[in-house]
């Protein structure tokens, strides 16, 4: 895997992986992007930013620990963290905080020690693409992705902030499941704890119109 | 593909297909559970019953549609949505709403016309091992996790409630991002109609212990 091209762009970043993935198999820049593109659908900024904030969090937990991970934004954060760690939306180990900060942890899910990596504004200066694109300055241009891309991919690990946290007593506890009752109205199962009908039966919670289920 | 081995305890199973993923590609049910043990972690019976939901739902959906889904609970089913078609957590054509019911809908994104499929209760009473996980009467049996496993492959399509719905036109339409804010506290950039300071910086959204971040 190692090339040794002198013709090469950017040969530091030949020889080191952008990320690894929950087997420690590495992906270059290039692979991760396609790797990207078949999960998310397209080759997202946010995915590959996300990606390399995994990496720079996973190198600092011990070797062996079991994590969680949190995201505090569903813009793209998790599939880098689906893509790359043990933790999916599915199965519980991977939790979007909706706070609209672009950052993620994992920690330990047994002492809730952990890291925290967040992009950081203050770092962004350098790289006008990645800043234009963060804050939404400019429209999308197609014209300018690839722009974009490669600077995301120059700036390595340069514009992220680290952080050692520890993770709230109530994240780590997985609450056990709340015994499930039949709605009078659906006729479905449902959390017992949620009330007397359930969530999809009320209108203020429901997402599906009057009459369409 | 096709087997024909007269001493295959459930020969039908073995020609029809589980599932299929989002580029048409069949899975039997062996092959979907080492998917599922892939991406989840393990086989979880959630998994498999939440990829006959997304079948079942699909089979809906005319062709050349484009679909985003919703799934009503975090348990499991959001990874049968991910696995199998093109929505994922971090790409916002998969939204979990938390209603607590085993159900999930795909719907055309433009017109929000779409089928919601359920485990249904009042089909469970046949399968004595799947009305036990469902309803959690009774604690994680190791010993009848096969049998559970068995059991949901025997059901097929049968316990299983389909209907066709129309989604509010609220999760039709995608929200313009906030402009992003500096927050005075953390100097971090979140979406400024959140507030003076972020989320994060509240103890009451936070998820990390003060003074830890």
């Amino acid at each position: 895997m190692l090339k040794t091209d002198p013709c090469a762009e950017n040969p530091s970043d030949d020889v080191a992986p952008w990320c690894r993935d929950r087997h420690g198999r590495a992906y270059s820049f290039e692979e991760f992007l396609v790797l990207t593109q078949t999960f998310h659908g397209y080759p997202a900024p946010g995915v590959v930013i996300g990606a390399k904030m995994v990496d720079i969090a996973r190198k600092r937990i011990p070797p062996g620990v079991l994590f969680d991970a949190v995201c505090e934004s569903d813009k793209c954060l998790p599939d880098a963290v689906q893509l790359l760690t043990p933790c999916t939306a599915g199965n519980g180990w991977l939790r979007v905080v909706p706070l609209g900060r672009y950052a993620l942890t994992l920690f330990d899910k047994h002492t809730g020690q952990g890291t925290r990596v967040y992009l950081d504004p203050a770092q962004l200066e350098p790289y006008p693409e990645t800043r234009y694109w963060f804050f939404g300055i400019k429209p999308k241009r197609k014209d300018k992705s690839d722009l974009l891309i490669q600077e995301i991919r120059q700036a390595q690990g340069m514009i992220y902030g680290v952080q050692s946290v520890r993770v709230k007593q109530e994240f780590l506890s997985k609450e056990p499941s709340d015994p499930r009752a039949i709605c009078p109205r659906c006729g479905e199962a449902y959390p017992a704890g949620h009330g007397l009908i359930c969530r999809g039966c009320r209108p203020e919670t429901g997402y599906l119109l009057q009459g369409g289920s």
